[in-house]
């Protein structure tokens, strides 16, 4: 401890790095970031945008680039996508910022950053556009965690040929994320032609009973085939999942 | 009204006959059997065995066959099939009787009562074993109500090279019934390779969340393809649904 | 494929024409379009408005129109009707619009196109004023595969003398979509006086316990006599449903 | 309170008699007995015989017939009953006992017990056999209260001739309880034919989803008619609440 | 028919008044108005103002004054009443028109509209200030359908004491309407306290697990006295039954 | 450790005694006792008797006797408490065994043993006896953590008299168990009535919609008064909160 | 009640203070306000802000100062809380008022009012800043009745070494309030660390299944500890059954 | 095709390997059994012992060890087991047949069989003896696809110290499963502590609110840690989900 105070007193340390050290929490206005999250779980650390104002998402976000050199935020609309931008502009000119307009999520990089690199493939699998926000979340944290990340939409069920010609693409992956709504019968459709692990990703579109996921949920959990489940539009949580089993293949992979 | 009553003078009515023409119900020590509901609607009436005696079941079962020339009971056991078979022996040595021990129906007829003949052709499509009672079910009422029923087993999802291989025999019927438990993903991918009705019919099998068929019928309820759906188990109302399509394509077909 | 590339080089096919025929999709900035639908299963491809700018709606339902000749889309108010009449008016001078205030779909065809033509009669049964959205949807689709539609409205169970006054022309159609809410009894007091399949639609009025047309859906699943059902709300559902017998029985008709 | 000792002291009430003028309740080793709960409320006190052996029913139904001059047991089957004959033969040889064997109640009264006689009439309607046991306990209810009760059965809404032609019958009551499982229609369809109060009773028929009565209830409460309505199988309860209302009828008939 | 036909055609009749003579319905550009309600069942039609405009509303209850002689609407602010008022000052220059700020229900009456008088008495308690509107629609109900209404507010039962002191103001009526939110007991605690006939109505207020109104439904439905229970909010039906059991005795009191 | 296993081979300690000594959990054939749950958290560990045959009952019984002195059982019957009995008569003929035939538990304390003493009270308030298996499992663990415990039986809300002139009886203990099934109203009756913690134990009496429990908890969480709630029949978990809360005030009247 | 009345006319008490004497409630235009609460129950009576007019919040705060000398507001923002404090400095100029910008309470009392004191201590532990409100409102109640009150914060499950570090922090307290959001496991660990009742209070975080708070609430309910719980996000009952906890605790210490 | 008729003829393949080789599916008189399945997904297929008698479980584990050298039978008792065994003496005298008493599953094998081994390593972790039957279940599975697999049982979160102590040999393993009944707080907890993927997975244990395992599904769905999640008690589809991460894990060490 008193290696980190004495490098806060010579300037090598900023007061919020020293406090991340001590602490594993970065404490701002807008609330706490867990920045020895990764390092205990293998988990980046994320920002909730929902709920907050665009203010407290950029302090925040301004925070965990300077402690883990990395901001991921989600539920991220294009204003505060901006704030973000403008906050990070004033600390670290070289910082670059990567916002997804279509599945709403930002991240940022200090100058310098390196992403670990991880030598297996995740494919993170939808049926259509109303699938986007949650897969884009899946997909993004499975890359930062530092998998080799494969997009395959357009894969829906009612229209079986479709999900037939994309067997080869499916097959060429460590682990699938397969992301569905309404019936939610995708996952077990794909699970039954793969061998590898599929984490199933209900997506909270439908109406009247069973609506909101909750079909699609049920469906996952009942399935016939061998599928894990997260909640309902937990993209963050299936990427980070299939973003994990990478990290032991590519561990594997890497003679470990 | 005289007319029944002058039949019943000269024997040419039964009393219950006669009963059966004037009120339309037939009253038997074991309940009410309502033998004017196939004139009324089109649905021939059924006896449902489960909750009743074996005596009960036999009572009613002979009134069917005496009012209507047919007697249909679904969720009936052998010992009780065995019940009926001696009450109609005594009433009609040339009296048939059919019992599934599968799927739990009997059918019996008097001798010389003619099934109506319809020129259309259900499909009843099954994932597996566990579904057998409902699809049995929905099988005998379409054959019942004088439709040409094939049974299309085996096709399960998980599977999905075999539901790919069913595909001609899918498509030669007039109206399909498709079953399904666990998370009802069959009834959505068979609509999406035909372009008959689809009837789905969710079955009771499953566990845990969702179990009890509720995962499937909200599945069915969901479905991206356009199905109509039954309640749970309700294999008699899927068969009847089935085969009030096929009578109305069948009379097209004679001319109507 | 070399036909079609040819045909393009020719300027007989345009480029969304084209990429349809090859992959059965058309894209465009605002999703896709599944243009070989309606061939695939017998059911037009609808563009869904809810949730969607009036820009992404009007760019779909010009692509639909492009590649199809038609443009269904449900769910869509009369602003955003107007962006639809502008961007085709750009496309195709004598394209004609139809747009339905009181059930919020809106149906667009190329000059020249021709709906198909079935020889058989749906009718489309409500209750009162609050079912005119679905209950719109399902006349609107079933019309649009073909059938001759017919509305019988103002038939609600709490004044019975008035669904009894309704009965001859309720038996004069091939199959019956019937829409309540509240306690949802109608299709079971209609099916309980026609020999025709019907197609019962849950309306998501009520309020309190079984509010959101749960307790519709439920009683319909339990009804008496032997009704299939769509989900809540579900018009489209219910209206390709009806649409599909309806082709059944018009093709019988015809002579096959 | 001397006096009711003296009472006791002179053999002019039985020490159980005196505990119940006392305390209102009686206790016996199976339970207590509220004997108070008729001058309270206008609600006899009734033992529920489900849950209790054949020897707590007969103690406590001789303690009733003792304190209040009457025993009223519901859910109670034929051997049990006999338990309660045979207790009650030993107290006293006048008393009277009836058991229902389709409902599965029991009234014994005290040989001189006096049933209040109210100047009003209830109507009990039932669709079918099923709604036996709670249609017979509220018939049994409010015929213990006083009320002048009427059965209605077989006015199921799948055969709507037959409810319409009972109208004239259902019009003549002073209230009416309409039980129904299953979809639980009917007592909406009855609150539109009548202008008197409906008390609707759902049971606890159907199966699958909505099934055990809850589809019913639902339906009852989301009742496009005015009706009030108890739990599902609470046939005391429903006859309870039309005893209620017969009683202020009756009373302002009386002249009061 | 022919002189309702002669009346108009001697202005006698207004059309809209001969349209509800011939079928019950007066319909207007805003929907319909059942104006045999009344006669048919007992029960006033009403409007319902929750999802409609202004401008409906005003034409709704234009045409219920101007076929019935009173419209009655409830869930209409402040602004939606005084356009019914301007409607109605431009027909009818002796109409009154009573609005309830705190219940939001609004009545009106032609000049020379007499509302029936029953004989009779209802009492609508509440436990305080969120049970407003529905207590006050079931209040105006009763009131309108002709009985004597008394409000007895404030008897909450976490205040017992003040539950005992309103006992003999609770007893003086010959039928109760007894509303309460949250855990819903005060119809429980009232109904053990007197011996009329209780109509328990849940109120929508509480948070959490069983809010909404849940929580106090479900405990007035397992009452271990005597209630007989509507929907939750549906002060409307509560005070219609209330209303219906009123003109029982009503009509016993005065000779019937 | 090496004192205990010097204990050990001095014969001072039995084997059971120093493995839960030195690992906190005695094991036995029929599962693991936590003997250090009371010194961690102030709670006497309980075996639950359900689900176990009577010979691993009275395993796990004589273990607890053998490691802390006494042993709690719940809901066990009278054939299985005879089998504790034998189980220890065999190893300390001077332990002595109570079972409550209404409640279903059983304490069994060595010789010698001496339970805490508290100087708190703690009163147990039923509304009937319904109520006896989880308001006596609540006693008895208040009980054996050292608090004095008083039952106030027959309190119910249907005959309010009787709740009122319990008042006095309930003011007199520092917390309250208030155990309630069907709608569950007691606890809120009673809290509005005293000064102290109540803490409310849903009973699983109850049929229909919120039976089992489920209106009875509803309603506790939504109490209008302060209560703190228990998961329905966890008589355990209520007696053992207010053992706990009893413990501070006894501790604090000890001086500390 | 002549005292009081006298004491009005000499002017030594106010209308309102007669009023809350007299009744225990004083009426404001916005409603009433239940001033005997505390004697009553030990409870402050409290203004629950939302959904109430910044009016109507000012006018009840002011009638609670005058009749109790204290008011507790809760879920108020900022803008009422401005309106309180404008409408105090009007009646009385040494008033003090506290308001929580993160928990939303206020609290104001009148100059010269005295807090009871209570010599116990309760702490409130929360894992992270989205349970600000409830816990805020917990803490505040608490501390309003006397109670020595600490907050325990980030102490979440995710990051156990963070819960093991702050068990001395746990321990020092008479009582814990536990809050938790999402899966809601904090109260259970908490409660195998400490021997002191713990109030477990879920808070509506999360998403999906089990979301709102729904999934916390009943993982509490089946806590494997001793747990007692209030409803969803109900600070004010948490804060409140911990204060009465420890009034009987630091009555006990004050030598009752 | 022409081979395998070629090598049944020559008795190189019996009629139901070959059966099995052409179509997947071996049938016998008690269902079908998908041999192909491990083939096709990697999963070996089981026979779900529950709800079949021992004659058809005997019968099915024969034909799986004829056709795949192994037969996986869960849920399957004492009796059941030894069905099995009898039926396998007779058809290979060098079968091994192992049983699980403890967790209800049996693994036979033929001689010779081998069983894939993986160089990787899966972790099976308990709270109590509640949870034998799934968590057996999964390790068997996981075992069975060739993982090297170790079982981490009591480490229950309501005695932390036992948690913690556990970190190291959680930490040693490739991917962990997790189970947990009640409140379901384990793996949250366990997933905190570790960097690799862990598979929560619910047991029914727990009653009242939440019972039946929901609590602990919705629980392990809003974690605030990276879980996937299966259905409740869904023991062989977490086991064999992480035989398939163990196998993506073994393949990458194998040098792929």
């Amino acid at each position: 401890m008193r290696e980190i105070l004495d490098a806060v007193a010579a300037g090598e340390l900023t007061p919020a790095e020293a406090e991340t050290a001590l602490s594993g929490y970065a404490t701002t206005g807008a609330g706490r970031f867990d920045a020895a999250r990764e390092r205990r779980s293998g988990v980046p650390e994320a920002v909730l945008g929902a709920g907050k104002t665009a203010a407290e998402i950029a302090d925040l976000a301004a925070t965990a680039v300077e402690t883990t050199g990395r901001a991921i935020v989600t539920r991220i609309d294009g204003s505060e996508a901006g704030a973000v931008r403008r906050e990070l502009a004033g600390l670290d000119t070289d910082a670059s910022v990567r916002w997804s307009e279509r599945s709403d999520w930002l991240v940022a990089t200090a100058s310098g950053f390196e992403r670990p690199a991880v030598d297996a493939s995740v494919g993170v699998v939808t049926a259509g556009t109303s699938d986007a926000v949650p897969a884009g979340e899946a997909a993004m944290m499975a890359r930062e965690m530092g998998a080799d990340v494969t997009r395959i939409d357009d894969v829906g069920v009612a229209s079986l040929a479709r999900t037939v010609d994309a067997v080869d693409r499916l097959r060429t992956h460590d682990v699938l994320v397969v992301a569905a709504g309404r019936e939610g019968a995708l996952p077990t459709v794909v699970a039954g032609l793969v061998d590898v692990p599929v984490v199933a990703l209900p997506v909270s579109t439908g109406y009247g009973h069973g609506g909101d996921g909750e079909a699609a949920l049920s469906g996952m959990l009942q399935s016939c085939t061998a599928l894990s489940v997260v909640n309902i539009d937990a993209g963050f949580t299936a990427g980070t999942q299939a973003g994990l089993i990478a990290r032991q293949v590519g561990a594997a992979r890497g003679g470990k």
